[in-house]
């Protein structure tokens, strides 16, 4: 579903990601994390989509969210399988978004 | 691919669509368009993905860019030909990258 965000400015988190064979847990971390995410203070929204590389994009009122959601302990844990098992590769960019218009 | 692009800051559009069913000429026009776009002056990369929703981010050196790439005449006949076909709704958002990492 697309975003429902409020006025910009806000900020975006872009992470892209090669994920490795298999699931191996990936499943449900990606969802037990989708709800830890949106019950965080600041948090807009999140829109996904995955074929050969995979893009979610989190939106939140402030970079003190961001900072906050990247620290709280289970989502550090989820990071840290990221890395040891889920994924080849990703990258992350923090955004602020400037402007934005819908059809 | 995951965009090889360069130290931030740089900028992000992010598109968000769902799509209308069926190919109507969609497809060709997305790859026309892609080529399109990586011979525009300021391009840096684009990353795309697609299950219930797409998400396309195209990366920039400059707002200036941006607005160009937006005014490329065959570009405003695909954006014209997507409120017109392609898309049920889309959303556009226009983005400073401010700092990013990776794995």
């Amino acid at each position: 579903m697309i975003s429902q965000t409020p006025q910009a400015p806000y900020y975006a988190v872009i992470f892209t990601s090669i994920r490795t064979a298999g699931d191996d847990g990936y499943g449900d971390m990606a969802a037990e994390m989708g709800k830890l995410a949106a019950g965080q203070e600041g948090y807009l929204g999140v829109e996904s989509a995955r074929n050969e590389i995979g893009i979610t994009v989190s939106y939140w009122t402030s970079l003190e969210a961001i900072k906050n959601w990247k620290a709280v302990s289970r989502h550090r844990l989820a990071q840290q399988y990221g890395q040891q098992k889920w994924y080849q590769s990703y990258k992350v960019r923090i955004c602020l978004v400037e402007r934005d218009y819908e059809f």
